[in-house]
């Protein structure tokens, strides 16, 4: 096989087991075996290893994974024609995120490097600008009221995300949140 | 000392000893030394055992205790002129018992009777009363929409309360519950 293609089946590997791992975790919870994370992926355990030498490492990477989605819905929002209907949606994806991928991140032991403070601060920003990038077009075209801030927001997401895991009552809190009680 | 004495006597040290701990759970979290809040109280180690045989009880009652006044705060609301005004004033007292006490019900142990779910339903169906005589109120005057329930408000105070202890900041969300963002 030529380098290329060798970084290539690399690559499409190292999706297979991201993509296997989030669904395993969803099923199972983060101490789900590993075995089985190679076995859904189609891949052997040396392989998983080789891309994975710790679990920590994969926990990791699928919770980077998904950040990185939810910047990426973020930033396909900032084209809704509606930028208050952009903002809620997002905040919908995000208090979702809340409630179904947090205790991976909380399961994330602290590295040799004590890196993992630098991974949430990274995380925490890059969820920041996004929210802030959805305000900021909201409140340029009047749609939301100037001192309704992103870190407001965001809080709020996280503390319904926190406070139910159930769809519904999340999206009944968010318009609460939108259009006020009276 | 004549039984009416005895007993006066014995009411005073169990009030010293719930607002003492209350105090010493607040400064030094909930495994602080049970003598000191004998000390506190100003009775013997042997005055508090009688009265709270387990640190468990004391616990217990301390919460109790906050739970109680939190739904006298709530009937004292329904008096308030602006209904709406004496919703949110209760809710912001409710956030600010779940940021700064909710970990003294977390660390209560179930019981040898397995009354730890009996007395958390408990809690929950009295600050449940109290919220919804306070949203009824205000749906009956109209200044609350019809749709808003007691369920939600208490989910959402609990959420805001969850994700942040600062009261400026919960107070800011609770203005978004209130007003809505646009």
């Amino acid at each position: 096989v030529a380098p290329r293609g060798r970084r290539a089946d690399a690559r499409r590997n190292h999706d297979l087991l991201v993509a296997a791992a989030r669904r395993v975790f969803d099923e199972q919870g983060v101490d789900a075996p590993l075995d089985e994370i190679a076995r859904r992926a189609g891949v052997g355990n040396a392989t998983l290893y080789r891309h994975f030498p710790t679990r920590r490492d994969l926990v990791v990477e699928v919770y980077a994974d998904e950040v990185d989605a939810l910047c990426a819905d973020g930033t396909a929002r900032l084209a809704d024609p509606d930028p208050l209907d952009g903002l809620f949606a997002w905040l919908a994806a995000f208090v979702a995120h809340v409630a179904t991928r947090r205790h991976l991140a909380l399961s994330i032991p602290d590295g040799p490097t004590s890196d993992r403070d630098l991974l949430f601060d990274r995380w925490h920003a890059a969820m920041h600008e996004t929210a802030a990038a959805l305000v900021d077009r909201a409140r340029e075209t009047g749609t939301l009221r100037a001192d309704v801030t992103a870190t407001d927001l965001v809080t709020m997401g996280h503390g319904i995300g926190l406070a139910t895991a159930d769809p519904a009552t999340a999206g009944r809190l968010l318009g609460l949140v939108r259009h006020g009680t009276s």
